[in-house]
């Protein structure tokens, strides 16, 4: 009998698990990637028109682990018209030694989220200064709020300014993580943010970009998030240019994707300048070494992050600890 | 919430269905992918060392259709040592609208054999002769069974001489066929089969020429499924250069796999010499002519049947026809 897990379920669970262990599932997911212990196929693909839609497939294992993971995540952008979100996705966990379907993860896209929020916390750990004065963090949707809850495991801070492009949906984003014990302050201009926070995640569907070279400051670590396809960019190629550290989750999807892409494009920076979070992790001497240093950590999102999520929330599941079964 | 049906489940709505009706949808399916409306992209492939075992992720949609699907098959050659089969599998089916999981069929492999059974009627139904002597089958498994089952819906027979490895697989086949109204005769010698049916269908999983040219009798159809990969072969290549008609289920996978790749590959057939089974279906005059025609029937199975097969299951739970549920 396979075991199916929607959504509620899957929050449930993980509301029961302690963050760092996500964030650490996350980190050593990185690490394994970097080693090359990590299978990642092609991603497969289905682009539709009428109406216009596109599925993505995305799978891989780490090698002689017991899983495998497969996930099918979709966008129908005209969805929300007839009152459903345009996302959509699951997650299929696998054995390894048996082929086996073990459960199905009827996430709708939420441990994407997750993973990813982790991801910047893994970042964070690495990269960010030690003292942070202010984190800024640019898009008020969903990955501007989680990033806040999982960098707050990794670094000390309250204060927050958050860049948004309307009243309405800053007002919301405030009201919401003010109860959540966050200081938030509001704004339109990507200079306030730039010029007070040290710490600045980016995590917008932006095609052009939002922060200029010249506006970050000494001491500055940026994240950068929303940009995961040729097309999207968030940062000025100057800031990669300018920065002393260029981190990426994949060296090969940042040849084809992402503000390393454009950059690469640009001419401003190579290959070379690129390392791997992985490498970062494992090599104390890529590290942040002082609180001057200006760093620059570009995310794409890899499969292994996936298949790392959805085993932290299996293991949860049979561990026997969790309530979620029966409520 | 998503619907979950399991192989018990599925074969009881089968149970239902009228075989017609799924052959006639297999057989739209065919249609459909010759006319170019079907979109099947690349195979995704997983191939695991420890233990050994693969995994496949095949998947498309017929253009303007209301559904995808996306096939997850594996193979774990040691499973059966753990008392597992080595064979596993599930379809999800997706609403092409919205992306929105429709249900998913953990069927274990078993809906795959239903649609190979049913492409089996469609080419009998359009290149079989009229009157059957005797129906041949080479090979005493699953598909070897099923064929037989699917055969009696477009075509007259009782007759059967079933070819094997050993006589224990043979005696087990005649035993439970004899049960459903078959006459089952058994053979381990090819020249049997091939002097006395004049509709042969190899479903084995060879890597040599079963059968030869020299003993194939004037009117027969053969249809060859075992092969489906570049390395298994059932049929001499001279059957395929002897041959009146060389029908495929999908000539660009005919070019890569199965008997015509090993045709061509010895240079007996040319590419233009094979027609499509949905450019059959469409065109009489592709048909069988007259009872003394020497027709061949290569498949190697395409994601269109399982598109066609998983709709039906779909369909049929959602008519409110079938007692499947609470069962």
């Amino acid at each position: 009998m396979v075991e199916i897990i929607e959504l509620n379920q899957i929050k449930k669970v993980l509301k029961e698990i302690d963050v760092s262990q996500v964030i650490q599932a996350i980190e050593e997911g990185f690490v394994a990637y970097s080693q090359g212990k990590v299978v990642v196929p092609p991603i497969g693909e289905m682009i539709f028109k009428n109406p216009p839609g596109d599925v993505h497939i995305k799978y891989g294992y780490i090698i002689d682990d017991d899983y495998y993971v497969i996930k099918i995540a979709s966008g129908f952008y005209e969805n929300p018209k007839i009152g459903f979100p345009s996302g959509n996705g699951l997650m299929l966990l696998f054995s390894q030694k048996t082929g086996e379907l073990i459960c199905i993860l009827v996430d709708e896209g939420f441990l994407t989220n997750v993973r990813t929020a982790a991801a910047g916390a893994v970042v964070a750990k690495y990269l960010a200064p030690k003292k942070i004065h202010k984190v800024g963090i640019f898009g008020a949707g969903v990955q501007g709020r989680m990033q806040l809850e999982y960098l707050k495991y990794v670094r000390d801070f309250s204060e927050v300014i958050v860049w948004g492009i309307n009243e309405d949906e800053l007002k919301k984003y405030k009201d919401e993580m003010e109860k959540k014990g966050f200081r938030i302050k509001t704004t339109l201009e990507a200079e306030e943010v730039a010029s007070r926070c040290n710490l600045i995640v980016t995590c917008t569907p932006s095609t052009r970009p939002l922060l200029q070279a010249h506006q970050i400051q000494e001491g500055t670590h940026i994240t950068a998030i929303g940009s995961d396809t040729p097309q999207k960019q968030e940062l000025d190629p100057e800031i990669l240019r300018k920065a002393e550290r260029i981190v990426v989750d994949s060296r090969s999807q940042a040849l084809q994707r992402g503000e390393c892409f454009k950059a690469l494009e640009a001419g401003v920076i190579r290959e070379s300048d690129m390392v791997e979070l992985g490498e970062v992790i494992s090599n104390s001497s890529l590290w942040r070494q002082s609180e001057e240093e200006f760093t620059v950590a570009d995310l794409t999102g890899v499969a292994v992050q996936d298949i790392q999520i959805s085993k932290a929330v299996w293991k949860t599941i049979t561990s026997g600890t969790t309530l979620w079964q029966g409520e």
